[in-house]
């Protein structure tokens, strides 16, 4: 039997972690397994994944597949259901059929990373903020992007073109900074072959909640630097303001104020593994507690690296950074100690400080902060952050795709089509703050929707006056009328106080209200006594008035 | 006040037919508006599709954004939602809001093209095939492949794994050639990286209704030459045989044989567009009927070309064919026309006859037959069909793209890297046939059912006895128990006869069921009558005999 070191993650810690275990292990494959779990069958190179929003790079330049990086390695593309570090054994969810699939592991890493979370944030970014995290987030953004200067090039109505055209990145950190340049890049170019769209109309806003940008990460100097090149390409940046909700038609900033916008980027600082969450182990700050040598505390089977480890460090902010930089080290030097442990030989303390930071600021210009104070900016910066990343690029097929893409966008600039796949999850969340209209009379009627906290007004409208038919609230439902007998909403419906809203397709209400007949006389018995209420409040006309 | 020349349809046809009009109305901008109304923002070259499949092309390589392509055309990217000849207006539908768009014309153009519809197709191919149509359907088909094959590579269980590793397409017209090609090539290529697959369990099926490939399109030799090529490949043909029907895991023939499979691809013959169904005007065989200038019959303020319509032709089929070629031709003869129309000039009646067939027939082999009887194939071919339609590719910029992807995929294959965006929909169709397990026992629960025609029973197992505790029917659900208060199945489930299946995410049903008591209880009530009855039919255990 062979002894099994699987690895949960296939991102920069994961994926070396494999790739120093290949090497270390050459000579007793006969006595070791490798083995990599990840959801996806490639590996994202995260700092580059900007570029494919704004297009210099194509789609799938930023990544490669798993199997071509790991020969040596059994890879597993699947979710992880569960860990059980009692029983030592993974559980791999079901993917094309019913049944799941047990692993067993003798030495377990966990290079799980952290994910983008908006559940504990507070109500709107769940439901409405775009992510910037992984590949498909990436693909997403600029999907989107394009269909809304797309569908804003022929809105006749002034109103709704302007939050067409204004998008809003919450954080100005790292991955805030870079993905707002590539997004202003991206916007500011699609509106050139466009007569339709003034240069004016663009609105793109950095909201930061410090007075410097990337404060954590550089120096007051080249944030300000940074800062500095965005506005002068037409970002605005609202400094010392936290972007706090959303809602479909909305950005809302601590501030008390709003934003009209129908494109919330919000990079907020990413939280744990819902996998790590559960773990009966020792944790800092969510992050699974390790020592120098990056095995988990009180476990001699379970090491930790990448950034859901708390890895203690010699640096000002005591535990390794979340950083691709570190990632690399420390899987270089976790697997040289999962080799040890299993020879009877002392493991190395990881003690690497880091060679400093580089940040993109889209469009030929970047930022620099080297070890020892040296810094850089400009185009100079620009290629040396090219350069240093392309050489980090996984095999020299990787990189020539890469730099055949960078020759290309600077000959042929990649053309804005947009791919329509079929983004739409059954149950849309929405969420609305007080004075939002959620629909008007005359709309077209496409959801039904639920309240599942909070209140709205149904207002019957004519002659420009508005009048309060109803109020409803949570555990009601609306828009019904619409879909079971008319195309058009007979009403406006607005919130009354911060609502959660749950949507429906009218596809998929239809099939409910078909196959299920308890749920079909609920809607009757309601609609009848709606109807009631509504001639009370308003007389005539009937068959207007009900809060559909 | 311009006159408008509106559009529909951004295929081969309504694009050419833009481009030679804003040639024709050059000097008369003033005077007339073109529009073109598109789903996507861009135009597909349809002959390179199958390409993007395979990876020889990257995803976006075969597609052309159509703001570069009409630079003086008003380009509305929405769906149309209805066309009105009485009132000569177009309505859009929303995007992004909830208002539609009203458009007028003076000129109505229709080149909507055809769908691929399963809606009319035997029960199960439009729940379960995956059509092959547009850019997404290639995007989907590839990102799929590449999925069943990451999962077969690690499945224990040989039956399921041959099933993931059957590949069914149905259909020997020339897409389905084309296809077939295609994913046979990307399937054994998967492979070779993949030690835990053996080549012999790869299986690539083409189904044909009659007994020569491409019966239609190509002479006997070349269609015999076609399958001889696919068969020295791996693909296996089974000829005078029909796709009748498929399974979540089975295709099924219409010889009374089923193949197990995960995969199913049907090129079916494509369907009218719905929007073209409900035209009050004269139809042949679904298409609009033209004289031989496109001029719609008894219209004069409508023209028809493309796939769309039934123009008159002297060829053997009467009609003009539905291809690319004959398209293009049509599109320069019909904007003369309308020009002519416009300007109190005769038109010219559409005369072309063809060149030829040219058929890709995957890893550097095609075949072709060309106007007069010349017939070429095999590798000459191969170079002839790139070296054509790379010269009918729109544009010198993406000219050079394709011819750079195609050089790179020379050298450097395209990574196998499977796009995970979120393709499930609200709920899901499913079709069983008789005797075909749903779910087992101890299987992972992750969505309820709700039967919409049919019978199915519900299975006690033990010690591998299998005894009928429940038969379920028309409206009734099973699958709650596991949902509600486990997680594995508790019973076995399987049709008694042909099924449709309605299959709900098991959050969506979370939600339903906590927001509307009406549904609570009567899912509570049925439970409760359940567990009565499998009481009476099997005792003990008592929790663990119901149909869930």
């Amino acid at each position: 039997m062979k002894k099994r070191i699987v690895i949960l993650g296939g991102g920069f810690a994961g994926v070396y972690t494999a790739r120093y275990l290949e090497k270390l292990f050459k000579k007793e494959r006969d006595r070791y397994e490798i083995v990599l779990v990840n959801r996806e069958n490639y590996f994202t190179f995260q700092p580059m994944l900007a570029e494919v929003v704004g297009g210099s790079l194509g789609t799938l330049d930023s990544v490669s597949a798993l199997y071509s990086l790991l020969k040596n390695t059994s890879i597993y593309v699947r979710e992880i259901s569960e860990i059980d570090i009692k029983q030592k054994t993974i559980t791999l969810s079901p993917n094309f059929n019913h049944t799941d699939l047990l692993l067993s592991y003798d030495i377990l890493v966990l290079a799980l990373g952290n994910v983008t979370d908006f559940r504990h944030s507070p109500g709107g970014l769940h439901e409405h903020a775009l992510g910037f995290k992984n590949l498909a987030d990436a693909f997403k953004l600029r999907n989107r992007i394009i269909d809304i200067v797309e569908t804003a090039a022929n809105e006749p109505d002034p109103i709704i073109r302007k939050q067409l055209l204004t998008f809003v990145v919450g954080g100005g950190g790292f991955s805030g900074i870079e993905i707002v340049a590539e997004i202003n890049d991206l916007v500011r170019r699609l509106i050139k072959g466009r007569k339709q769209i003034a240069k004016e109309e663009v609105r793109v806003i950095l909201v930061h909640s410090k007075e410097r940008l990337a404060h954590k990460e550089l120096s007051p100097a080249l944030g300000t630097y940074a800062a500095k090149i965005l506005q002068n390409r037409g970002v605005e940046i609202l400094f010392n303001t936290q972007l706090i909700s959303a809602t479909p038609s909305e950005a809302i900033l601590n501030t008390g104020f709003s934003i009209k916008t129908s494109t919330v980027i919000s990079t907020v600082p990413p939280s744990a593994n819902p996998l790590i969450e559960g773990l009966p182990l020792i944790k800092i700050k969510d992050r699974i507690a390790t020592d120098d040598t990056m095995q988990v505390l009180n476990r001699t089977d379970i090491w930790a690296l990448g950034d859901c480890a708390a890895i203690p460090s010699k640096t000002p902010m005591q535990y390794c950074p979340a950083t691709a930089q570190f990632a690399v080290r420390e899987a270089k030097c976790a697997a040289y100690n999962i080799w040890a442990s299993l020879h009877q030989k002392s493991p190395k303390a990881f003690t690497f400080k880091g060679y400093g930071m580089l940040i993109s600021l889209g469009h030929r210009k970047a930022a620099a902060e080297l070890f020892g104070g040296i810094k850089i900016s400009g185009f100079i910066a620009w290629v040396f952050w090219r350069f240093i990343y392309w050489l980090k690029l996984p095999k020299i097929h990787r990189k020539i795709r890469v730099w055949i893409s960078w020759l290309l966008d600077m000959i042929i600039p990649q053309e804005s089509v947009q791919l329509k796949t079929e983004f739409h999850t059954g149950i849309a969340h929405l969420f609305y703050t007080k004075g939002e209209t959620i629909f008007h009379k005359g709309d077209v009627g496409n959801f039904l929707y639920i309240i599942k906290s909070g209140k709205v007004e149904v207002l019957e409208s004519s002659d420009g006056k508005e009048k309060q038919i109803a109020v409803l609230k949570e555990g009601d439902f609306f828009g019904e009328m619409a879909l079971l007998n008319e195309k058009r909403r007979l009403a406006t419906v607005r919130s009354l106080e911060d609502c959660e809203v749950l949507a429906l397709r009218k596809s998929d209400f239809q099939i409910l209200i078909t196959q299920f007949g308890a749920l079909k006389e609920q809607f009757e018995k309601v609609e009848k006594e709606r109807l009631k209420e509504a001639q009370k409040a308003i007389l005539p006309p009937l068959d207007e008035n009900t809060g559909s």
